[in-house]
């Protein structure tokens, strides 16, 4: 069964680490129902990402997808996160994992960033 | 006429500074033939904020759109991008400017997560 865990970078902020959840029931409508989702932070406070995996584990989840909520495909995402998950998954060698990667660049979020500043783009047709 | 600003943290990787004009280049394409567009980062490496809106004043904008690639609304958002614009325009009176939000949460961050994580969505109808 899949399973997916969001990650972001965690904060000391709880709006910032809230946001990791909100986006997470944003990911779940798009889901097939039931799907098992979780959220975990890569630092600052918990859930950790080996929190968020066990959370998935336990509802029987063999092939994880990891969701990095990071804009940029930087240390965090090259080293840290897929370290942190190999770390977690060690025990557990019957889950496939696959990890996705940054959002951006991407075309998307250049309609974002428009739509954020009030600069409405071409329709799609 | 309107000019757009697109505003990254700043970082000392150059990968990470090229992706804002990654992103600018997409934007452009969104945009109004001609429109002005400028990039700067907040922090750690030029061109400042300043310095972009330096060059969009200098093609003759007057309306200022500030566009800020970042995911969360935090302390950078709401107070060191609004500080650092209205410093840039202390001696511009008559330009108007405008700060967008932050890209998320938002669903097509959501889309754009699974994409990343090769899972796909229902197709939009």
């Amino acid at each position: 069964m899949i399973g997916v865990l969001l990650i972001d970078h965690g904060s000391r902020r709880a709006e910032a680490n809230a946001q990791v959840e909100d986006m997470a029931r944003r990911v779940a409508l798009l889901l097939p129902a039931g799907t098992p989702i979780a959220t975990a932070h890569l630092d600052v406070c918990p859930p950790t990402i080996a929190d968020g995996i066990g959370q998935l584990l336990a509802r029987g989840v063999d092939e994880l997808r990891v969701l990095p909520y990071f804009l940029a495909d930087g240390r965090h995402l090259q080293e840290d996160v897929p370290g942190q998950v190999r770390a977690a998954l060690a025990t557990h060698p019957q889950v496939r994992a696959a990890i996705g990667g940054a959002l951006g660049p991407d075309d998307a979020l250049a309609e974002l960033m428009l739509r954020r500043a009030g600069l409405t783009t071409a329709s799609p047709t």
